[in-house]
């Protein structure tokens, strides 16, 4: 439970009462309850307010709208404002302000407008935070905190690269090591005093890519240092907040939202530190539903399957995209209840009441620019408010039970995208949706997970694209795959080490014991060239041949099992995917992309060898999660498409949380429709 | 008459006579008097001839010339030489050159390099500008000043910043009000201190976007301040110059080249200034003649339908074009005729005669490097002067009368253009055009005026995406509206004020009450969407089905009567198109953008309730206008397309200005051709 | 012969020891000679591990290995290290970095990161030069030197702005010859003093393009002189290397290796300062052949025929392509061979063994990451060092004998390419590729000269696109012509001196004489325009009709011959192929891109003309070269294609080198072979 104050689902919006009058905020009041609002986070962008000046400090329009709002029964997320600092903070500090990767110091203006490694900066952000603590520290509003917002912007700033240093030494400790793990013998770049360290940027190593485009790099290893580095410069920041505030605050859970699943930040690292997971769900209405899925699990990964918190999404219409389409009617409710199909246990908004001017006055809001609450969208919100809560604490901290776990990496993300060669399109996400789609589409929960997670509660672990790995996150997969766990894993894995440097001998490097393969060559495919998989009967009896694309390695088998192989070029005949018993268990290989049809038949043929049954089979145009709390069972059946789905429920009798209704056999549901079965 | 001094059209080009020696100059005059050259514009870049160093003055080439040619009865549109600063002057006074929007200082180089608010470039500018004016006060050569050469470039340094601050001062008087109206509540960008305030660029609010693409900013107001702030700086360069001259030619007309209809400058603010307009066109060869035609009535808009001056043209080819085409036989004739048709009392060229060097070398003179008249291009403008000089003072300050009138506004294009959301799409002159367009087709003459305009003399008024609107505004609309007037406006309309921040209460904001509907949705399509609409009998007897595309709105009716509905999607049924009665007129809304034919359909009912009649009533693929001074009317018909085009002109009898013949009935008109026809 | 001490092909690799430990040194010398290598270049990139401070020297390793290599029969190719300086140089001596086109200084990182123009870097490049060219004063290991790699990074910096003006001083004496030839009188450009002067960036007089684009600029005058500039300057950092090494190294033959035919270097100059040609080729999968051909062409250009060296091709993968495809079986061996077949005495690869670490991991080696020789290409590359040393010094120094030349200028690329108008597709290296083609298909050697190279052994020279011509170079072209040679030219020929200034008096302006001509119009046509080309029976029989696009020009014939019309728009019935007698010779004018099957036409027509017959008459679609040495012809056939392919060779019996058979009548050469025909 997020907090023991709210026993249901946090239901609200990021608040800037700030923006109006306080007559408005009685017509708030008014309408937060029709919506069934219980929390609303504040006062995110608010520094300039509450601190005028270097040592002035006004609280007293804040109090007076909190204590409003909890009179009227509403809790209070209270937000450092720490994502903007004041102009007459970047005038008096001008070292706040960021330079950007071209070496182009910023001046006041946006936002995330500060280098995290800004001694001021560092002061002022904890002043705020400690001073918000103190004077708030028996006030019964507050249920969370809520750090800064969004972080995630880079600086490359003289103090940056003081502190990099900094960081490098205490890594690396000598020269030698730094100068052996950046292979700086490469080009001239041996390193003979720290201070010859340069960060890495458009000035010296990095080559950024037009937008959509990755950047490029002479030395990965430097740029993966950097990336760690910098996010661990951010999560510093969130740390000195967040210790100020504990000092005040024990028992309140502490969190930040996260802006996307992007390659900034290591969240992983940011999940020790937040005590529930945050973050902020903004689709395109061109994503399919299965990446919002992902990206959900994601989320409820970084604190090992607690309950978290979807901080911001749009009631309808975005503000930022090329094309700001509305959510069509449903799509809002459906949306939100994926979310807590996937462990949510508050659903909140950006924002209450949208803003009159600035470049977020078209992002749609609780309260638009009408002003009142009978709109379709004001609507559906009430609907949404009222339905969370008539369902009390019944979902509230249940978990999700996976037998599968996929992997995934910052640092192998780093890694991946800045490598040179072999393909550009060598996305990282792109390639794990492959498999995560496969088991959205047969209905199995799958958790993601770190490389070094545990995963002795696993029966399969997916490991697409796994090109970087530790010696500890080798070892933690042999000793999986040992005990009798099946490891699926893909091309271009397991070649480096954590700093991008090669694991000679032969690839895949780390895994060719364990894979039982060597693979000799590594082929890239133009975006119109494709090969053939002929798969052998074990894979699929009618042998089907199947499409694959991307890349296509020459693999030679040492020890696996061949389970299908090309059917063109040169490598024709050679392995495509291969199964090689090791341990106990067994791990396979896939030395290209296959089509989607391919990847599922892999899917599920491991899956039923380990005994992994969807949650209902039915071949209904659906998504089904569950969610279990000591014996209850929760189903979450999602109609993301457009026309009436059935699914066949068979003998068993469940409830209709939402409707009341007992359901057996046959259930129909209606385009954009929720279902969630208890039984 | 632009002057007295010349009775008919003014017929010339720019020219550089330091490019070139003495002897070339004599063959300059005899290929002049072949061409019928009345006028030549100089010296628009010799300034580091003029002015060799800070004190030195040198006009003895200049006198030479000048005498040279008015010995010869060829008349100098006398041009400053302000837009291309001395290299000297560059490096003595560093701040005179341009810091561009991502904070470079600019080095000496390019042209237009000089920062407005520099007070050394004013200095500088000034001086030379007096010096001339006083050195040629009696010289009886000069028919009109033309200061400086194409103004717009913007520039981002400290002088600008300051000069920002103290023309915020003047404008908002308070910090209170400019925080009010700049929206800082968000993101924390209280301005408490003047000078904390910073210039909107790439370091601060804006993100510049690629080739081709919308720049995008974190603050509209604070950037479209800056667009009329540049605006203004650079027409206080004018001015200052202006004044100069005024000083020693009391009478004699002083403009400047616009170079484009483009963002950069407010036109309406520029015409205000200018005692007549000019400006320079370039059309694409796959521009459509109706874009130029738009851009002509614009330019005759800026002086309120007095007569313009077409300032440059190229006789054939350009140079700055990714492909470079000739323009065909009679395409140059036809499209100066083009120009008259649309208001121009003059028709001029860059350049007289085609550089041997740099890069412009390329672009078409009329004079071109063969060095002699006799190429296709030159019995072109042999003609085409001897036609000009046939027609006497004819037509010259005769005037187009319109019944209709489209608003254009500059702040509007930025504040558009500046949206984020709801679509990129949302360009405004290629809304504009959609209308524009539909009356070009139907041969009906159309005014381009400001929101604040006289709009008494108008029958309908349109006003396509008027996105932002001051009171002022709203209040000459529907006065328009209340005094018998038909208004048709479209989606995105009336939302905002003129700081853009969106006038609350439901949109379309200022006009809600004028078109009797609640707009409830702002729905953004994706390029490959549409939707339809199906109309109602008053607008379209067979209850076609038109499709749509780009903004479909969620509209309610309060008053107004639907006259289209949407097709698909969840807002099917919902109007599309509606009619409100609002005093003695009417306001019409379209809540999407048709295809043209229905926006022809909705133009053509329109004008005929108001029995604005075509000019000519033909099907012929002609473009038709027409000029009218005292009791005679000048009628062009313009043959753009590549066939010949008959035209029934029924029992009225015309004289063809240009060959003389007496025209009834039916006349053809061959490709490229052009007739005048008096009567 | 490239060095006496290796009597027949050079072979062998980038050789990094440095980045690897000396146990793997002994495993490199067993691999090497498995592979036949004879020669490794070392050490291109420990300049910090030779100098790890300012006044240390450290040459003990680089003794250990050259002796470990000459002890085992492996000669060196001497590299200094100077493309990439150490950073503790970089960050005691600021000013050797570059500063970027924008303006932007960089810091220490990636490579050639240095300004050809700093004193400091002028100073220590010599000096390790020196230091090594003295250490190794009487090694026998060393064949060649090397000096620096790739040159071609441009700076911007206020050395390199010095250091121009100095340039210029000299190169033009007076400031009015300056002006003069800069056409400063355009856009008030007159410089008074010197020191005015700026480098033309895009501060100043350059618009960089995107990724892919053309730059444009104000001035091509002075864009141009600043090429000449830089790559005079980067040449003067590789004379003062060689002229240390020289000191010590009387006949050891110095190069540096070219690393493209690309715009950055004029390699004219370049070849007149090398002892040998060397050169790096990396062509994309996608290259047809010829393209390479021509590479390699140039590339023997550059010292008029004499062997050249292939300093890196890639055993199989590249690493910084989009798309990094492995060569399929046998690609690399026939790359090799149309190498030798094309004039080179060397091949050899990058690198040797591949790295572990930084941005070329991915780039295939000689020994890939598995360390050993049994793979694909291992087996591929010890094929070829076998074949080349069984060849012993067959081949060797024989040169290959052209009555074909084309013309290709450095100055004029430039000049093209800066051109502002008529077309951005006027890219110059894909119009001679037009006319290279045709001759490639027709089995015709070509040389590659500059266009005042000695013609007198030519018969035809084809100049395409020669738009930027001297007077010398007139003077040349008239000689050959005079002398009864056969001139080919192209469309926007002859335009201007070389300074870009248009010779004025009629298109083709240098050529019009010659080419008994005068082009009225430049017509530049979009990509999906075309027109057509009617042919007189003198130039086929058939008179049949062919398409041309990009440029269409109106000709007017003076005196020529015309050989095909224009078919469609104004211009139909103007010559669009003309053929005038000049002297003893011919000159044929080409006014449009004709479609491949005309050009060929006409080149065949020509060559007939002059006796010039293919080295096999075949229409088997193989490439074939002849190299020559007193009375032995060595013929290569290579079959790029993927089937087989037969030639007829008639009577004459040939011995087939790589396998000592006999052959006679019809030859069979299989996908991707290689026969090398001696007779």
């Amino acid at each position: 439970m997020i907090n023991n104050k709210i026993k249901g689902f946090l239901y609200g919006a990021d608040y800037n009462p700030d923006q109006w009058s306080e007559e408005i905020w009685m017509e708030d009041i008014r309408l937060m309850k029709i919506h069934r609002v219980n929390v609303v986070t504040l006062p995110v962008f608010s520094w300039a307010k509450l601190q005028p000046s270097e040592n002035e400090f006004d609280f007293s329009w804040l109090d007076k709208i909190i204590n409003l709002l909890y009179e009227n029964g509403i809790y209070v997320n209270m937000a450092t404002p720490t994502a903007a600092q004041p102009a007459w903070m970047s005038k008096k500090y001008p070292d706040i302000t960021r330079t950007d990767i071209y070496g182009r110091k910023h001046k006041h203006g946006g936002r995330t407008n500060f280098c995290p490694n800004s001694p001021e900066y560092r002061r002022f952000s904890k002043t705020i935070a400690g001073k918000m603590a103190e004077h708030y520290k028996d006030n019964p509003a507050i249920v969370l905190w809520h750090v800064n917002n969004e972080y995630g912007a880079y600086c490359y700033c003289e103090n940056c690269r003081q502190a990099f240093i900094k960081w490098l030494k205490n890594k690396y400790v000598t020269l030698e090591n730094l100068n052996r793990c950046w292979y700086t013998s490469f080009w001239d770049h041996t390193i003979y005093d720290w201070d010859e360290i340069e960060v890495p940027s458009a000035l010296t190593e990095i080559l950024p890519g037009a937008s959509g485009e990755r950047d490029r790099t002479y030395f990965q290893s430097i740029a993966i240092d950097y990336r760690r580095f910098m996010s661990n410069s951010l999560l510093e920041c969130f740390k000195g907040e967040a210790e100020e505030i504990r000092k005040y605050h024990k028992e309140t859970p502490i969190t930040t939202n996260i802006w996307s699943i992007s390659p900034e930040l290591d969240l992983f690292r940011w999940g020790e530190q937040c005590d529930i997971a945050s973050w902020d769900s903004y689709p395109s209405i061109k994503d399919n539903p299965s990446i919002i899925a992902f990206r959900h699990d994601v989320v409820r990964g970084l604190k090992k399957g607690e309950p978290f918190l979807l901080m911001e999404q749009t009631p309808s219409q975005q503000n930022w995209q090329a094309y700001n389409a509305q959510k069509r009617p449903g799509v809002m409710r459906l949306l939100s209840y994926q979310c807590i199909a996937h462990g949510a246990d508050g659903i909140m908004f950006f924002q209450w009441r949208q803003s009159l001017g600035a470049c977020e006055k078209y992002h749609a809001a609780m309260v638009p620019h009408v002003g009142h609450e009978n709109t379709r969208i004001g609507k559906e919100l009430t609907q949404l408010g009222s339905e969370l809560k008539s369902l009390q604490d019944k979902i509230i901290y249940s978990k999700i039970e996976s037998k599968v776990a996929i992997i995934m990496d910052w640092p192998n993300w780093w890694g991946v995208e800045y490598s040179s060669g072999p393909s550009v399109d060598l996305t990282y996400i792109d390639r794990i949706m492959k498999y995560y789609r496969a088991l959205y589409d047969l209905h199995i929960s799958v958790d993601i997970v770190e490389p070094t997670a545990d995963l002795s509660k696993y029966k399969i672990v997916i490991a697409p694209l796994l090109y970087m790995v530790s010696d500890d996150s080798i070892a933690n997969i042999e000793k999986f795959v040992g005990h009798g766990g099946t490891l699926i894993t893909t091309f271009f894995s397991g070649i480096v080490d954590e700093n991008d440097i090669v694991r000679a001998g032969g690839y895949p490097g780390a895994f060719r014991e364990l894979l039982g393969i060597w693979v000799e060559e590594v082929d890239a495919l133009y975006p119109d060239m494709k090969n053939g998989i002929k798969v052998e009967k074990q894979l699929d009896e009618n042998q089907k041949s199947y499409e694959c694309k991307l890349i296509c390695e020459v693999v030679h088998s040492e020890n696996a099992v061949v389970l299908g192989t090309f059917t063109e070029d040169y490598y024709q005949g050679f392995p495509a995917i291969t199964e090689n018993v090791y341990g106990n268990g067994k791990a396979i290989y896939v030395a290209t992309e296959p089509e989607d049809n391919l990847i599922k038949v892999l899917v599920e043929k491991y899956c039923a060898e380990k005994n992994i049954e969807p949650i209902i089979k039915t071949n209904a145009d659906v998504e089904i999660t569950r969610r279990v709390k000591d014996s209850n069972k929760y189903i979450f059946i999602l109609n993301h498409s457009s026309s009436l789905q059935k699914i066949l429920l068979g003998e068993k009798t469940y409830t209709d949380l939402l409707k009341g209704d007992i359901l057996k056999n046959e259930v129909e549901i209606e385009p954009k429709g929720v279902l969630i079965l208890m039984g």
